[in-house]
């Protein structure tokens, strides 16, 4: 049970989107950002991936789930491929560079202070842009904030595998900024 | 030095957000809702402190020495006062409200799933609202990942507690939304 009084007709970071939409609003705004928005650099896929990657990490099954099945929905429907890269990106088929900004998104789950000079320089020789280890940064920073959010307060994980995917469908095609479905 | 090229007039995350002015907008709306804009029950002082808390406990020095300075700024620059929270909130002079505040907050740095009941409860039967507690875990939750952005790039951050001083001032006065002057 949520430790505060939630809205129960939508899940995870929704139903607190819908409590306090004074902080929905920019985190809403960071999200699109850092993953749907155009990118020079790394595909929606791949940005979903990371923060799928790091909520696996930190055991936050709403936004694992949720990130994993929007991934899908932008990588050709393939969900070996999330499943693959959630259980471990050194073995997975994904590109060399992307599996090097994985691992600077591990460190960064840890804390900051363990991102290495080393991991980094690899994720460069690797062909990763400053601007793709910034946002890798960013990305996996702001889930340490999103999965701490939604767990913090104790919201309300769905179990059905069904209802992700159709939230995963819908953010895939609109983004972060439009109304959420209700869930029950 | 950071791990990828900045701009070396600005420190910590200021340097980032020169770098990078599309995430740089919603990251400032965040914090000017979560620690500036007026709140129904809890002061900007009290919400600097639990960010400062915060990043004290992730140890990082940027984001503990600015928004230590800018809760100094608000609470009648009242340094012992900032000092004693930073050190154990317990035996700090503070109301027995953001004593537990405090606590919830500690309890997100470490992870989502660490914040208990009890502790929530603890801070409703001391007074805290709905509103005060989701304010708390977010702001909790944001530190954790301002201070892996911070530090997960590597940022400058300066030695001298006079500046730290000046950006508190400047950030207490100003809010989040205004350009950040040059510190060298």
């Amino acid at each position: 049970m949520p430790h505060i009084d939630l809205p129960k007709e939508y899940p995870g970071i929704r139903s607190l989107f819908t409590f306090r939409p004074e902080t929905a609003a920019p985190l809403n705004a960071l999200v699109q950002t850092l993953l749907h928005n155009p990118h020079p650099t790394l595909s929606q896929g791949e940005r979903e991936l990371i923060a799928a990657y790091v909520s696996g990490l930190n055991v936050c099954k709403y936004c694992a789930s949720t990130h994993g099945a929007i991934a899908k929905h932008h990588l050709d429907n393939d969900a070996a491929l999330v499943s693959a890269v959630m259980a471990n990106p050194e073995t997975a088929p994904i590109s060399d560079k992307l599996k090097a900004l994985l691992k600077i998104a591990a460190q960064v789950q840890i804390g900051g202070k363990q991102v290495s000079s080393k991991t980094v320089e690899a994720a460069k020789e690797r062909g990763a842009t400053d601007i793709d280890i910034h946002d890798t940064v960013l990305i996996a920073a702001a889930f340490c904030m999103f999965n701490r959010y939604v767990d913090g307060l104790a919201t309300w994980a769905p179990d059905d595998d069904a209802v992700y995917d159709k939230i995963g469908k819908q953010r895939a095609e609109e983004g972060y900024l439009t109304a959420p479905f209700k869930v029950r």
